[in-house]
């Protein structure tokens, strides 16, 4: 008879006690430290032998540090006789170098995964990865979770006329994202497009899909330094835009992000809680949602030998 | 027929350089940056298709952002089909996480091995691994270098009379390093003995060895914090040692050494330049050796394919 373990590490502690709040166990004894050089230091406090353990950790920044807790962790937790170890990723960072671009160039996305099986990872759960592809980078079963149906229950409760609403994606990557949600709301769908006429001149914004007068919602899976997005909502509203919410599941939030986003004519910016903001990352324009249910499920899920795609959507 | 390519990241540039120079061929040329998040961006800048590349870093501090430079260049080098890559590490960060001192402690000496391998490196070349068994945690072929010789040939310059010469070994652990440099300099040894008389008491250091009136030379493989070597000197010197000189390979030097090596009795310490010592960690009293002919002969013979076993003493 095998049992359920839940751990953390140092990215996500919030979202981790969340979790197991929703699960109904407590969370597993670790402690996390540095040494004084900086080596990470860690220590299991309970038998987890034949155990069925789940880590919860986003690799999100420091992302190296992240990570490398995390693959330490999984040592430990291997050479400890755990039965199954499932790596719960809801941020999933590399994410975006998951192609060689240009010649010689890593495909970090690749190598993370085969570091995470290495270290002694038997099973990943992650949510909304950058690219669903990724998913094919592991060589051990995966499950992904996808965030749009919280973010589309959010805007549900504001109850827009369907009619007045228009969910945007912010480039031609991200149009299938919109259309899910666009689904859920009932709702148009418009897209920026990007063009560059020619080298070294300003990019042209055009708006395919009638915005005028309408509340826009812009979708993104991760929004970093708040760049394309804020210029997205400008020209939405001059386009003729009644007001323009923004929404993505990964708030990577870095350099001018803050900034940017206060500056923005975005009225509110919806995120999830798959990356812990760091303190004094905070704009009173930021509304956080939890996706610990959604995360606490699939672990139950798994760990019942259940099928997860019920949580696709 | 093949080429011999040499590549740093950014631990340790300086040594690099020297290694390039001794060879005698330039640097690689490759980038090492940081997205605005944090996540490492690499670009190799020349083709190495069919090369044996050879990168230079050193898995010091900032020790997870040192690692993961790493493994992303050997993700990439390997995807850019190079037919060989050794990575050589003049300090192997971790190394003192090489066994299970406690229940469920993670073995991050082998993992990070293991990392190394996954990510692509075909060879190693080391320098004074904190034990030699680590060899063993390697899949591939390695080399272990020893900078005694080094540091040895230094003190030889010093001229001092072997029957007034004494080399300590700050612990019992350390023994055979401290052998191997009385051999070369003719001189006997002596150990520090410390004892805990019982749990929760201070410890006592017993002197084995005579040192009354000499010169003793302290080695170590790393220095730390240095609250081990600068006790020991002091211990020395109140048994009677005329002057204390302390030495080791790898000066990790964090936290509170500098200030412990200053306020020590110890007149000279001399460390090799297996870890750039960062900005401000400076000391009047520090000698710097260089490894880089050491290192470099040892890639020419991997390179030519001869043994390199003649480079170890
Ligand atoms: N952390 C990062 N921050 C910004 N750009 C990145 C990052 N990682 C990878 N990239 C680049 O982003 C591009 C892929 O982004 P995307 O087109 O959104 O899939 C690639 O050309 C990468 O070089
Ligand atoms: N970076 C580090 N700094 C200080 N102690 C460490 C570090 N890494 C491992 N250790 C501990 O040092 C001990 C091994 O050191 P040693 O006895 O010198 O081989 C183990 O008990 C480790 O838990």
């Amino acid at each position: 008879d095998s049992k359920l373990k839940l751990f953390t590490l140092n990215s996500n502690r919030e979202l981790a006690g969340q979790i197991a709040t929703e699960i109904g166990i407590p969370l597993g004894k670790n402690t996390v430290t540095r040494f004084s050089d900086g080596e990470v230091q860690i220590n299991i406090e309970e038998s987890i032998r034949g155990c069925d353990v789940f880590i919860v950790q986003s690799t999100s920044g420091p992302v190296n540090e992240h990570i490398m807790e995390l693959l330490i962790m999984l040592d430990a937790l291997k050479r400890a006789s755990a039965r199954t170890i499932s790596v719960v990723l809801p941020y999933y960072g590399y994410a975006r170098q998951d192609r060689k671009a240009r010649a010689r160039e890593p495909i970090t996305a690749k190598l993370v995964a085969d570091l995470l099986t290495t270290a002694g990872a038997t099973r990943a759960i992650v949510l909304d990865l950058h690219a669903p592809q990724i998913q094919g980078f592991f060589n051990i079963p995966i499950d992904h979770l996808v965030a749009a149906p919280i973010l589309s229950d959010y805007f549900l409760t504001k109850d827009f006329d369907p009619a007045e609403l228009v969910i945007v994606s912010p480039d031609h990557g991200g149009v299938t994202r919109a259309c899910k949600m666009a689904d859920r709301l009932k709702a148009p769908i418009a897209i920026i497009d990007k063009r560059r006429p020619r080298p070294n001149v300003a990019e042209v914004m055009n708006i395919v899909g009638n915005v005028e007068g309408k509340t826009c919602i812009l979708i993104d899976d991760i929004i970093d330094t708040a760049g394309t997005i804020s210029i997205a909502a400008a020209a939405l509203m001059e386009s003729g835009a009644k007001e323009v919410y923004a929404c993505c599941t990964h708030p990577v939030l870095s350099g001018p992000a803050i900034q940017r986003i206060n500056d923005s004519v975005i009225k509110e910016l919806v995120i999830t809680n798959s990356i812990q903001l760091s303190e004094g990352k905070t704009s009173p324009k930021i509304k956080e949602l939890s996706v610990a249910k959604l995360l606490a499920d699939a672990i139950v899920r798994v760990y019942e030998e259940k099928s997860v795609s019920t949580l696709f959507d």
